[in-house]
């Protein structure tokens, strides 16, 4: 599955979920970052309580992460309708804008403008990764989806939301569980680091004469598995530009992604600290850890800067909401619920973490399949998505009666 | 200077070409490689000598690097024309096609074909770098140079090959000389090293679960540099490309190329061997070294291929055109040809390693400042350019005397 956030083929998903769930008798309101609120009246006014996730996917991602939980909502809309049942409150679903980061790259950022902790304007000017020029805002526009609605939890408040998602990890299927019932998510950090040294000829530059900004980003990409593997953290990039991109000529500039995470804030701090003075050391050609002895004595250092694109610190998720959740895992797999379920924190950011600054939030993690996710095998059994469906729908009802 | 083979400004410059030396009296043959040939008759008919180079460049190259060969060598046609000066032999000038290897990713590719080592319908398809999809052929077409001459020593034979290049490396400048008289090219091979491992989530999946192809490349290209530098040779990563390019995706697919030099062939065969074995062990999360010693025990091992894309053995040059050089330096330099010259190894492969095969050959190197090259910065004083300019035409002229 390849649907970049705003892309043509967004677009069309975003036209069936439109199209549906009005079918399903909502309303549709788009906001300002294209985020779509489909809700659906109940007894009372006030605000909906909501199921969201988001229908956009990584460059080659999967048909679970995301969509899972905007289709299941719309599976508890389509359940409410056929059955003519009320809720005391509205209900509804979220199809969050952009929740990847991949097209865009800020991860989570629609509902980071909703929750009023990204300003509009910088989510609007982010450009697309890679070499195009389109932002947010001109994409919004193309595809018509740059709502009137302010994009905020004030214009669209809600009252509690919950995310069904699959696991992206292999926990629940190694401990044969069926539903994990998650506290809170692991901090992150997303960084630029941008390496500079000088281009010259492969041939006729002696390794003492070289700034080799790739060979230094390759000494740092090695550092930094080690110095967050020693933390129990994790570190990995998953971007790497370099210029000028010629088999003889040594680059003279390199750009890579930096993604620390760890379920404490200040872990991924001190991995963010150690990577810091060791690739100052690094680029200026000192030794770190054996890497910089390699017999290649670089009488030229490059420079590195970091650039912080996003941080994400650990979120705890909301009791009330945790505890519908487990209601409704109780009365699904009654006796079994001990075996079946399992507390988890989540190794993924997902838009709850924004939403729980401004409502009550929780999620429901499924299994995955190996493990895998951001992947094209990405695989949850269909009867575990059915289950996670089930508990979705009876924890929104539950809190629509609280 | 940007100027890639067979670009809008690539089809300028051989425009000038063309025009130019039509106008000191020349015909201009094209072959179907678009190299360039300006021949002026002399007395007798028979294979013209020539001064050769190449008028690409780098994406971010200097003025100098090819530019000065072909300039200077029509230098030598004008000082002919004005001077109406009739040669033995005929004389000219080449101009050799996509000599960088920058664009269309074999170097010196066009003089390889004229020499019968490369295939004309190899060069003919073979694709430019990154995403777009113009080939050799496509671009020739395009661009009007699609020449009609068969592109071979046979067709346009040549008597001799002289080069005026600058050094593109520090030792001329280092020892205060002006001239180069090189008497052979050092080898090296160019490789494409693809990586694969596997797409996961970079929040969810512990390293243990990882098969990470960018950080297993990382360690390769480590480890390339300190196999090269324990020989006295050269390794040097210039192009690196991964998929799918997401902050927080694993990358699971890399190439880099890997350009592997020294002036004997054996080193560059031990080097390539040792890599081989090292970067299979790398690949395999096996240690080599300490660099997969970094607590992260992956469980899960990457594959590695190799495709080798240029193979240029050491060349040694031809000993009449080595002495028409050191003539014609001692007819310059007097008392101080000693001093001011130096017998020479070229570190960068050059057309005239191609013509050697089929016509006596040598270069003349002129310093470059600071010894860079491929690099917008290049230099080489319009003195030390002019200097080169007269010993390349005494050169020409005594070859054809003889
Ligand atoms: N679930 C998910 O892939 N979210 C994107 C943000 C992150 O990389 O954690
Ligand atoms: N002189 C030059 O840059 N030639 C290209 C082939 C090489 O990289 O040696």
């Amino acid at each position: 599955m390849s649907r970049l956030a705003l892309s043509d083929t967004d677009k069309q998903a975003r036209d069936w979920f439109a199209d549906t769930t009005k079918s399903l008798g909502c309303k549709v309101i788009v906001d300002a970052m294209g985020n779509q609120f489909a809700i659906r009246e109940g007894l009372k006014e006030g605000p909906p309580t909501v199921a969201g996730s988001h229908l956009d996917t990584q460059p080659t991602g999967g048909r679970y992460d995301g969509i899972l939980g905007v289709t299941a909502g719309i599976e508890m809309l389509r359940t409410l309708h056929n059955n003519s049942i009320t809720t005391t409150f509205p209900v509804g679903v979220v199809n969050w804008t952009n929740e990847e980061g991949a097209r865009f790259p800020i991860s989570m950022v629609s509902s980071g403008v909703w929750a009023g902790s990204i300003p509009l304007s910088h989510a609007h000017d982010l450009k697309e990764v890679g070499t195009g020029s389109a932002t947010m805002k001109s994409e919004l526009e193309r595809i018509g989806y740059l709502g009137d609605k302010d994009c905020s939890f004030e214009a669209v408040p809600l009252a509690a939301h919950f995310e069904l998602h699959i696991e992206q990890g292999p926990i629940l299927e190694a401990e044969n569980r069926k539903v994990g019932i998650v506290q809170g998510v692991q901090a992150y950090k997303w960084f630029t680091v941008s390496v500079r040294g000088a281009d010259c000829h492969t041939g006729t530059t002696s390794f003492s004469h070289r700034a080799d900004a790739l060979l230094v980003a390759s000494k740092m990409i090695v550092y930094s598995h080690r110095a967050a593997a020693r933390k129990g953290a994790l570190a990995s990039t998953g971007i790497l530009t370099l210029k000028p991109g010629s088999t003889n000529t040594v680059p003279g500039s390199v750009d890579f992604s930096l993604d620390i995470r760890s379920p404490d804030n200040h872990i991924v701090s001190e991995v963010e600290a150690d990577c810091k003075t060791a690739f100052a050391k690094i680029a200026a050609g000192e030794d770190v850890e054996g890497l910089n002895t390699d017999f290649v004595a670089s009488s030229k250092s490059c420079s590195v800067d970091w650039k912080l694109d996003t941080d994400s610190p650990a979120t705890k998720f909301h009791p009330e909401c945790i505890s519908c959740v487990e209601d409704a895992a109780k009365s699904i797999f009654g006796g079994e619920t001990q075996a079946l379920t399992k507390p988890m924190t989540s190794g993924a950011g997902h838009d709850s973490v924004y939403t729980s600054k401004r409502c009550p939030t929780t999620m429901i993690f499924v299994p995955s399949r190996d493990g895998v996710s951001h992947n094209p095998v990405e695989f949850t059994k269909p009867e575990d998505c059915a289950m996670g469906a089930q508990v979705l729908m009876q924890a929104v009802l539950r809190y629509d009666r609280k």
